[in-house]
């Protein structure tokens, strides 16, 4: 299999962070850590039981001398909450910074303190009196902290989302026997939302007067007790601490609560002193605790400043590895980084690709694969989610079947057409969506597959054959060839399809959509050309026949020419100015060089066009914006591409503009005069040719498997954690069988489309709910079924009959959509990123992990060649050396192969993958580090695990 | 004066951290810190003389145990660069962060080892025997060490901006007597980059097999000297750290020898080092240091994530403020942060707005003032800057008078037409540009004063007066009043002018902006109807004269309406069809229903107001793009609204349509047939019209003195750090004298133009070159000088005569211009950031310093009353009662009183200003606190010195 490094972030479906490491890790040579090493999806395998998640309160003595009451100044799960005082809110959630002298003193504090670890207290009274029993304390003194410790705290609960329902009421009186949670703490939100099973902690930190020295308790209980109203959640509380002296300088307690709370929020410490048997174990949690904090120098950061959570947490399960090298000693340490860079390395390759040996056995394995999938296939569709997805790909694939279809009318002399195209996407969409492998592909015609129609008619033409027979023939030795490939298992090859192969493919036909999304958009204006001063637009009449009901002259003198048409006398009888559209109405006929000009349309079709391309832009990014709550924006970031089109059609009808129209054929019957639905297998034409088609459909197969199995390796790439698997044999048979179906009917042929394959893909997305505030929610995966692909196709098909509803969407729109899905689908590869480093003085280049181990110039050598590709790919698409195009992809691989006597294998495993035999090799041997001397560069190997550039955005704005 | 507080920014100019403080503190009661308080201006107030900026380099040891030698690892000055190994690069400026055991291991080590202060070595080779004269080390040891010590070690210099030069090479002999620095060294950029004066500081870290022990050794040069080859830059070395010692686990070495360094770059811990005269006072500085740091806990941070360089750096001043503050005490301290709030408050007014008392005397004041400036008003206009800015205002400052000098024919009827606003509008400008208080105001016509003419000319229609003498007398009126004004010094009553009323008046200026762009238009949408099927497009002949050379008759029947034309039969004679330009030339005549519609100018239209209004948006954000140099991005960035106008005019000529474009007067006479350049006092008016005219002067005098004054409010705001002074007296002066020169002229009348003038501030900006690498620029200040409104307004004059080439303007890219400057106006306000707030839920809001101090619902509260007084304005503006429109201007001021009834002064502190006797009420009895108990809130009172909210921005993408 392919080992995946950091940074390589091709099409960014998922915007949070995604773990690297796919499934099943498997110990292989070289990899030191492997057998127990950690793996990101469960903590178990470091022997570490899953603790519950706690909730931690802090509680602020406040109002000293005056009126002493306990009031909630901070919470945290993860990450901090402050109440804002004056404002009456929670802030947002954040980084928890703290000084380290509050830090230092904690930790004297608490070693001259009282520290009961499994208190058996069972309830808030109990635990009261067992925290009171300390020698320093007169029993005045005792009773007075007692009362105040039973004192209700003041909580701000927010109800809602947007409001604070009620600071908690405070009867003054101590209520020492209502130990029950009040109400709102039943009602508080936040109980919903922290998992089941959560436990509670209460640090209680203030300045009391009428103490002389200070007081530190800390408290584990033996069974977590709900303290009544001590916290705004009613959770059983396991630990308790309080923090209480003569008042001092600056807020000093306070700062000592907030890092007994910060300490108890980390998992680590948590872990230890859930399991600390004495002090001596606490105190050294809390130095295990300060040797792993990161210092920032005063001076260069404002300490006040909020730090948002950052999208991506180091994981734990770093902070353990590291943690268990140390104990390793000194020699497996100084060999550690090679190591991680190797621990996620020798995997073989996934089940899917393995190589069994036998005739069709992939095949067969793909079939039983998925089977066992099929009835889940149906019913993982069943949420609303999946609505907006089949309206959003059936509008791209009834977009795409009407540009292909007319494409194909014109490049086949109507051989196929509109229809054709409308029929076989939904027949062979459907079957397809029914018996894939990975039925998450959108079937499409295809640019490269259209490229080398075109040709085949053209030869066809040339040499007078009957094309249609000829075609199915060819069709015919496809599916032979394609058969063969699945029989051989062929598709294992796909390994050698690294990064650079598919970018250099998805970058092309991400273009060929730019390209002809907009030379549609400018074929438009051709068509309704625009009124520059001296164009004909005036000269139009509306001529009704003689009273004798002869057609009369147009003129009474025949112009010669455009001039004289202007320029002569005209002389007219029998005319009048009514426009065209009423003039055919009352029975006359527009006459005149000004009558077939629509002026308008052009301007209103490049605004429809831009409109709807920047709205639905524009509302993609509504999801990371501020406005709105998150339900509506994630609706408006799901819909951008259909509210996109109602915008435009609301346009468009608001201004009644004669603009092109969606057309949708209503009649269902071939295209082509006087065929049948089935092509007949010679027609006129000789038998050998049946033989000599095997010549064209040897390209042709090299085609449809490149164009086929890159996308499917795009589409089950390990970030988009599919967890039904891919199906490259089954997928490939499937593309045969309806090879020869579409064949035989005269339909255009199908492949999987990369770009709306992707756009599926990406309207399927499921994220987890974050439980801790502050917490980014985690990319769980694709709603991977077969029903959103079928509906989407039997929609197609139903489509030939929808033809009233859909002619009021223009077309420009529909270009703007596509525009916009060339742009998404082009912007999301690493490859544009590293053409944009061309742009870029080294000074403000972004801090890609990229950057950091290759030098520049090397990225910028790669870039280029991988241009220069494209641009030799281009050019050949464009001119009649179009047949080899299919050689030309593969040759892409050979390419890639070459480059490897030019870039280093650390080189080429930043900017690109392994190729299958040098990964062995290396596998085998092991990587060189890069340089001898920064053998020890562990910083950059922890960043290994992280599979995007750590480039933190604090700023929400 | 009044006070500002931090998050109160409106015209956000300057996007960089500024300085609340203005200019001269001076103490007050309740001001505890105030007689050597923190100013941020000057270091030296607190007795920190200006050390030299200090240079630190990290030479670290590779290579062992194969080949040794010393390569530069990382750099220092105020943030951190890091040498990236594989990729042969620096990494960009970033906060340094540190891993506590580390600086721990340094302060054990420093104190076992050699610490030298005062070194009197003069050379490398000096240094080197003096540090290696430890008794730890035996003959042969020290010897190996000296030669590995003056090893000339590796840097990576970059000579030009985005590649490397050159690895410094390294002869593999030790170059014991080549003590002058290499060639690279001198050539070496950042050279450039560091003050004159800067020293050197060489960290060299490393492990070292044949050491037993840890070496640690640190020296302060007694004076720097040039170390050699020792540093990338040949600067004289002030200290010397050295920290070698046996292979331990990690980089240990590594690791100290980056504490060192982030330790040296803290300015505060080399000022003490500096001064330190034994290790006692080195590690006491090293504590001190420990004792400020801010701790991120692990697991919520990853810690190999870099921190990019905030936006604002907390200012040193507040560090040693924050120690002073230590040293006072307890009874200090409880009061501190109520005295911080106080600390800039109790200024007296600044002395333009401190009243005399006597007649005339603030005037006699602003010109003694401005005139000692003047020779410098016109020197610092020498800079290239100033260019882009004459244009961009000139521009804009030729479409205003276009725009305004339409309305206002259109409004008087021809009484002053487009003539008439250019040369109001050069000689008003340029006068007041030569004689104001504030020459960088710019003089217009504004949408208020052109409100009332309005009004002021029907009224006069109506009772058949004339109404340029009746104009003359309200003129002289006006000046009367405005000078009475000037004499009593009323412009001091400028300090009721809180930012509420600021923020009324300016957002309703930007939306008169907005809406007359957008209304304008729309207008041409009118004037150049859209084809829609069915509208008369088509009927259009050229007719031309009967061979009699009488003109012959359009059509044969008379047709009665319109759709008697459409329909009718023509039977023409005589006509063609030429389009009706070539037909006029031809001698015809154009004829019939279609003739005078234009097509797809509209569209266009549309298209190029949309074109030039995102593209000068987009150009204004390239400045913080990455693409591009920098010097490019500002280029790109300053002539954002030049480019977008011949953006416009390219696309015009190209497509070569018949838009409407800029029309310029060619002639210079006024605009009404029939009357010279002077008003006769009279006319055909009776004589006591003259004194009746008193009355609507004194309406319009109150518009004219807050228009005037409340922009000059805004221009003058400290934010802007103004060398020379306000002049509000002076101004309004100007403005009487050009009042009664434009009455009797005929002139329209002319007061400051809140947009344009803050759009030409804006395009004068200063600001600093980062020294140290990462470090924001500074905003510096504002070119002050009288030159650039000066040329604007001559130009303008000349533009009369500029028709030629000013007529190639379409007019919808000026409508797009106006556009965003009236979006970029309302958007820099904090009103509309409030009214965003409404539509943000609480959980999504960012984090304002005003949303941690006031609830939310009182901020809404404010927003909505603002809201409701804008929309009153708006409705007033747009009904016949907008004759009173200046005294609701005026009654903004009593709203914003009466707000004290509804509003705590706390939340009017934060949401707006306090009015001048609450202030002095407040300084006298000092502001309680909000909440008793939260007196020790010291985290928000260190923000109270911060400007703008402390939001960190992060991520630079």
């Amino acid at each position: 299999t392919k080992m995946k490094l950091p940074g390589q972030e091709e099409f960014d479906i998922s915007s949070t962070c995604e773990n690297v490491a796919t499934g099943e890790p498997e110990s292989g040579p070289g990899s030191g850590l492997s057998p127990d090493g950690p793996s990101d999806t469960d903590s178990r395998e470091l022997g570490v039981p899953k603790d519950p998640v706690l909730f931690i309160q802090l509680n602020e003595l406040m109002g000293w001398p005056q009126a002493l009451e306990w009031r909630e100044t901070g919470r945290w799960v993860l990450f901090e909450e402050k109440l804002e005082v004056g404002a009456g809110r929670w802030s947002a959630p954040h980084v928890p910074t703290l000084a380290l002298p509050s830090l230092q003193k904690l930790r004297s504090l608490l070693a001259e303190g009282l520290v009961l670890l499994d208190c058996p207290a069972r309830s808030l009274l109990e635990l009261v009196e067992q925290v009171t029993r300390v020698e320093l304390l007169s029993p005045e003194l005792r009773g007075q902290l007692q009362a105040l410790l039973l004192q209700r705290p003041q909580h701000l609960i927010w109800t809602t989302r947007t409001r604070p329902c009620c600071w908690s009421a405070h009867p003054r009186e101590a209520s020492h026997d209502e130990e029950a949670p009040m109400k709102e703490q039943h009602q508080n939100p936040l109980r919903q939302k922290l998992p089941p099973g959560a436990e509670a902690a209460a640090v209680l930190a203030g300045e009391l007067g009428s103490l002389t020295q200070p007081l530190g308790v800390f408290v584990r209980l033996r069974d977590p007790v709900v303290l009544g109203p001590l916290t705004e959640v009613p959770l059983p509380s396991r630990f308790f601490c309080l923090l209480l002296g003569p008042p001092t300088l600056g807020r000093g307690y306070h700062e000592m609560g907030r890092a007994v709370a910060v300490l108890l929020s980390d998992r680590q410490f948590q872990w230890s002193v859930r399991r600390a048997s004495n002090l001596h174990d606490l105190l050294a949690a809390l130095d295990a605790f300060l040797e792993e904090v990161t210092v920032l120098p005063p001076g260069r950061w404002d300490p006040t400043a909020r730090i948002p959570p950052p999208k991506c947490l180091p994981s734990h399960h770093k902070r353990l590895a590291s943690q268990l090298r140390e104990f390793k000693g000194s020699s497996v340490r100084r060999r550690a980084p090679a190591e991680d860079r190797h621990s996620h390395r020798p995997h073989p390759p996934s089940p899917e690709l393995r190589r069994t040996g036998r005739l069709f056995g992939g095949f067969v394995q793909d079939v039983r694969r998925k089977a066992s999938w099929y009835p889940s296939d149906f019913l993982d569709a069943l949420h609303p989610q999946c609505f907006s997805a089949v309206l959003y790909i059936y509008l791209a694939t009834v977009t795409n079947a009407i540009t292909f279809g007319g494409l194909l009318g014109e490049a086949t002399n109507g051989a196929q057409g509109v229809l054709e195209s409308f029929l076989g996407t939904a027949v062979a969409g459907a079957a397809f969506c029914l018996m894939a492998g990975q039925p998450l592909t959108i079937l499409s015609s295809t640019g490269p597959v259209l490229v080398f129609e075109r040709l085949l008619f053209s030869f066809s033409r040339d040499y007078s054959l009957d094309y249609l027979p000829f075609r199915l023939w060819v069709g015919i030795w496809v599916a032979i060839f394609c058969l063969a490939l699945v029989a051989t298992e062929a598709s294992v090859l796909v390994r050698y399809f690294t990064r650079f192969t598919e970018e250099g493919f998805c970058a092309l036909i991400s273009l060929i959509f730019i390209y002809d999304a907009v030379g549609k958009m400018l074929s438009l204006t051709r068509a309704y050309p625009i009124q520059r001063p001296g164009s004909p637009t005036y000269g139009c009449f509306c001529q009704f026949p003689d009273p004798q009901g002869n057609e009369s002259q147009w003129i009474r003198t025949k112009p010669k020419d455009r001039d004289d048409i202007l320029s002569v006398d005209l002389g007219l009888v029998n005319a009048s100015l009514l426009p065209p559209p009423e003039c055919a109405q009352r029975g006359g006929r527009p006459r005149g060089p000004g009558c077939h000009t629509v002026p308008d349309i052009a301007f209103f079709s490049v605004l429809l066009f831009l409109t709807s391309f920047l709205f639905a832009m524009a509302l993609k990014h509504v999801k990371s914006s501020r406005f709105f709550p998150s339900v509506m924006r994630k609706m408006l970031s799901d819909f951008s591409s259909v509210l996109a089109i109602l915008l435009g059609c609301g346009l468009d009808a608001f201004l009644g503009l004669a603009t092109p129209k969606l057309m949708v054929p209503r009649e269902f019957k071939p295209t082509l005069p006087g065929r049948g639905w089935l092509v007949s297998p010679f027609g006129a034409n000789p038998w050998w040719l049946s033989v000599a088609a095997a010549l064209p459909a040897l390209l042709l197969s090299i085609l449809i498997f490149m164009d086929q199995q890159i996308t499917a390796v795009i589409l089950n790439r390990a970030k988009y954690r599919l967890q039904k698997g891919a199906g490259f044999h089954l997928d490939l048979f499937c593309v045969a069988v309806l090879m020869l179906l579409t064949s035989a009917l005269g339909l255009p042929w199908y492949v999987s489309a990369t770009v709306i394959s992707l756009a599926h893909m990406d309207s399927l997305r499921r994220e987890s709910r974050a439980c801790a505030p502050g917490e980014p929610p985690s990319f769980l995966g694709i709603r991977e079924q077969r029903l959103t692909g079928l509906v989407v196709f039997i929609l197609t098909g139903i489509s030939i009959f929808l033809a009233p509803v859909l002619k009021f969407i223009p077309m420009p729109v529909l270009y703007g959509l596509f525009l916009y899905m060339g742009v998404a689908a082009i912007s999301s590869i690493q490859f544009t990123k590293r053409v944009q480093l061309l742009l870029m003085p080294a000074k403000y280049q972004p801090d890609l992990l990229l950057l950091r181990h290759v030098p520049l110039n090397r990225i910028h050598l790669f870039t280029g060649i991988q241009l220069a590709c494209l641009g030799l790919l281009w050019i050949i698409k464009s001119t009649p050396a179009a047949i080899i195009f299919p050689l030309m992809l593969l040759g892409l691989v050979g390419v890639r192969k070459a480059m490897e006597w030019v870039f280093s294998p650390q080189e080429l495993l930043w900017l690109d993958e392994l190729m299958p035999e040098k990964e062995r090799n290396i596998s085998e041997k092991g990587l060189e580090p890069e340089y001898s001397f920064s053998g020890s560069d562990s910083e950059d190997s922890e960043l290994m695990y992280q599979p995007k550039s750590p480039e933190i955005n604090i700023s929400v704005n």
